[in-house]
């Protein structure tokens, strides 16, 4: 037995028993005659103490160790003399009888500290020593804890968890899939899911009524900051339901979550439309920690000479509350910020309400006080605030100010990681019209089903139409969507005919699932959360990397493993293909 | 709203309430002016009743619709005076006032019943509807069930759940890998894993104490009949633990499933050995349902002039009792049975132990009345039992006495799906000595740890060596197995060597785990459960096909969306590969 007790586990009650206890040397310290170990392992720290006087052949030894080695330890529990009230164990410590090593350890690259002083590269190469810190092991409890909640909540609620296959079939639209040979089927590929959103429809129809999945999901994305080759999905789909329904479950769901890993309250989610969000925060996610919703002042703005703003087809701004003493060098600061190449403003207007009541504006060669003390009105600001001001093409500007908004709410402390303010945002636009290869594609995806009073555009103007489709967002973050799908062959056939799929393609791709619309579907709908996102907002994380044990780099790399890595000739062979020469 | 209740819901306290239900239609029965339509949902059937009295129109129009059509209906509860107490909803019965078609059905290919009428091929290619029927719901619910038992159990076992990565590194050792071509590292692949092992003993070395993941694993092996490319494992594993520890953690887990989903209660485990299992039952996973002891007789037989015994390195047999009755017919069965080219046995002798205790055999010509009654005592047979026999090399003669064995078993209804055997298999070999590539292979994986009392044959007899490995076995299936793990980098080396890695191959292939066994690995070991046959033994199941919702068939084809498939050659050059012509 290697243990009676965990590192983690002793307390004063168990003064005096005797106990085997394992893990790893967390720290050393020798002080004159005495030497101090603090052990470790996913439960806590115990400290030992080895004393020369009583043994000092034993003492010697345990001088001799190093960190992070694995030792086996005999003792007696003892209270401390010198309490530590900040660990759980603090109270106890536990005299050294004897000892054994189970496994030495080299000197580790990088502390095994909250704090590590190893690099991203350095720590991502020995992930398994990464893992060992506690902040890593908060955040894979915490996934854990919230895998097991979500799966309780759901079950509880009927859902029945159905695993969906791993290896289905590449279908075009959307992003890229990953492809897997078929050595059976020489020159056919199975693709890795990007989400299993026909076997869930297809489970509907099958009549499970509610399912659920916590999923990989896999898209070959050239990686942005953020994303991963392979990521987790909460994934479900209810039948019989309308878009009501979905919300209100899945709000149940996502409070159940807060209540019981944060222990917070959250209200009933405010919900938005798809075009208030974009009218209001520039942004189909507002962050709603804090306000400064935009104020148009186009036609406010446009009575003077100000060449730029009468040219503008939109100007709107927001009020930085509180702001009006900022100097030259902050309001400069905040230009180049809009004028980032990412941003792509032109400039930035700024009019300082000042706290006497006069007015100092970047455009006081145009506008006179009393001009700008119409503006402070349209803005409600009050003295002390500060008028930030953008204009141009409405489609730029609107992205542009969002981004100056997130800003300013980060400048003034109003994006608290322990405030979180969910939202639905609802009504979303049923299309998209790409300018490039002129033609729509589906803004959510191809079975999403329009509003029923907005059917009657499909043919006219298809762009107006606005979906069955809802995002639930969080702090500005898209923790997760849905949409409530087409159930009626002939209108998903005709939604594909928009989407530009040939009647051939749409049978060639999903004909198994126009074929099972033949046979008795049923009204359904779903909505799947990105887990990885989710988990990272609960531990305050900004980066998904954090809350997954063995992430992948930006090359979608795994460091620690070399993976991908070239495979042997022969199972080239065996798969019936070749590498290309000279790959572009 | 869709409905009120669904159709499993209503019962006799129900009566004169106004309900909508929604749901697809079962069966249509007309009699004279009444019309019956079972409404079926995930829950259960609820009788509508139509009557040309009250409303012909209605009634008219619920006569037109068809099988699997899906109707919203709205109506007043009533008893019903025809009860039918085979169903809970039988006591009652819903008058429909209103009928709304959500949606039509084609005649369904194949009737959705318990027992359909539909082929294999056909179900398959129409997966969703055969998932309509009652046993695959069945199915597909313990599934569920077992999956969250599973986890609470563990969870409540301070496990946890980490997600281990699809994609990983191939590795040549074992089976074949799934392989994943990488289109932003161009001629490098990913594999998928053929199940999470280095990961969680990575885990292990990150101090997570107690791991598990209901994880799909891929193999791609050419399949045998009751195999799929893509299945599921209850993946384990446990530091600072020795085998009891997780003998007895995983029996629990057992018990409690038995307990929670049959109500069974199974008694302690019984222990065998691997080389006990193999000697008495011929086969590393005997079916303890029922007796039938091998018994040799090696020396017994040899003294007279019966040439293919006295040939013989190995003869022995089982006794089935109250069988000395067996006709000719049946007799000349069970050697055609162990004559099958799958078995291959030469012949079979048997020896009758008449009720007048008088003895037949079809060896008569060699052996006295007196020494069929020695035989007779060898094998602790009575008066009506029958002595069935092989001979030939120990090797090949075992598993033929198994599979004899088996089938009496199975002839004298021994093996009833309701009873359920479990036992832990221990002390398998380590090393497998293999004719053809005259080499070592790991009999369970290269991470196995050898019995320290074995260690010293690692240089001079491996072949002897017995591993700390286990296999659950129940009723003769191998639900899981594992093994306690090498966590020494030294013997891991040299494990490595006598399976005939050279040094650069194993640092190739596994120096991430070698150098994480250099930080502080802790002893550990794990087991993994076949999930799928799991299921398929609770559900009473032969296939594990009927415990998987979207399954492949036996050329790893899914035919309801016909993967794999081809892929656009456009995809291919972004991974820079090319289909090789004529593959072999």
């Amino acid at each position: 037995m290697y243990r009676t007790h965990t590192c983690g586990e002793l307390r004063i009650e168990h003064v005096n028993q005797e106990v085997t206890l394992s893990g790893w040397i967390q720290r050393i310290r020798n002080f004159g005659g005495m030497t101090f170990i603090d052990l470790r392992d996913r439960y806590g720290i115990t400290q030992l103490v080895f004393d020369m006087e009583s043994n000092a052949a034993l003492c010697e030894q345990a001088r001799k160790l190093g960190r992070e080695y694995v030792i086996q330890i005999l003792g007696q529990v003892q209270e401390r003399s010198n309490k530590n009230a900040n660990m759980p164990t603090g109270e106890v410590e536990i005299p050294v009888k004897s000892l054994a090593v189970l496994n030495k350890s080299e000197v580790p690259p990088f502390t095994i500290e909250d704090e590590s002083d190893g690099g991203d590269e350095l720590r991502m190469r020995y992930r398994y020593l990464d893992l060992r810190r506690n902040p890593l092991k908060e955040n894979l409890l915490l996934r854990h804890r919230m895998a097991q909640e979500v799966r309780k909540y759901l079950d509880n609620q009927a859902f029945i968890e159905v695993e969906t296959p791993v290896l289905i079939r590449s279908t075009p639209e959307g992003a890229r899939d990953f492809v897997v040979p078929s050595r059976m089927n020489p020159h056919q590929f199975y693709a890795l899911p990007q989400s299993p959103q026909l076997f869930k429809q297809l489970l509907m129809v099958s009549g499970y009524d509610r399912y659920f999945q916590i999923v990989k999901c896999f898209r070959d994305e050239d990686l942005r900051a953020d994303r991963q080759p392979e990521f987790t999905q909460i994934d479900c789909e209810m039948a019989f339901v309308e878009q009501e329904d979905i919300l209100n479950t899945f709000e149940g769901l996502t409070r159940h979550l807060f209540k019981i890993i944060k222990n917070i309250d959250l209200q009933e989610f405010p919900r938005m439309t798809f075009a208030d969000a974009m009218e209001n925060y520039g942004n189909d996610k507002p962050d709603l920690r804090f306000g400064m919703k935009f104020v148009e002042i186009t036609n406010l703005a446009k009575q003077k000479d100000f060449v730029v703003f009468n040219d503008a087809e939109y100007i709107a701004g927001i009020c930085a509350s509180g702001c009006a003493g900022y100097t030259r060098k902050e309001l400069d600061e905040l230009t180049k910020f809009v004028q980032r190449s990412q941003i792509g403003a032109k400039g930035l207007v700024y009019a300082r309400y000042n706290e006497d009541g006069t007015f100092k504006s970047s455009v006081d060669k145009f506008y006179e006080e009393s001009d700008l003390k119409k503006w402070a009105e349209a803005f409600d600001a009050k003295p002390g605030d500060l008028m930030l001001i953008l204009a141009g093409p409405k489609k730029k500007t609107l992205p542009q100010l969002s981004e100056l908004r997130l800003e300013m709410g980060s400048r003034l402390g109003l994006r608290d990681k322990n405030v979180f303010s969910p939202l639905w945002v609802v009504d979303f636009p049923l299309l998209e019209f790409d300018d490039e290869t002129q033609r729509f594609y589906a803004m959510h995806h191809p079975f999403t089903s329009p509003k029923k009073e907005d059917i009657h555009l499909l043919e006219t103007n298809p762009g107006a139409i606005r979906a069955n489709a809802y995002d639930l967002v969080i702090n500005g973050v898209e923790v997760g969507g849905g949409s409530i799908r087409i159930f009626d062959d002939k209108l998903q056939q005709q939604m594909f005919g928009i989407l530009g799929f040939s009647p051939e393609d749409a049978e060639a791709q999903f004909g198994f699932l126009m074929s099972a619309f033949k046979y008795g579907a049923p009204p359904h709908g779903g909505v799947a959360f990105g887990f990885d996102r989710f988990v990272a907002m609960l531990a305050g994380n900004d980066t998904i990397r954090d809350v997954i044990a063995f992430p992948k780099n930006n090359s979608g790399r795994d460091v620690m493993i070399d993976s991908p890595s070239a495979i042997h000739p022969d199972q080239l062979n065996e798969l019936a293909i070749s590498l290309k020469k000279n790959p572009s």
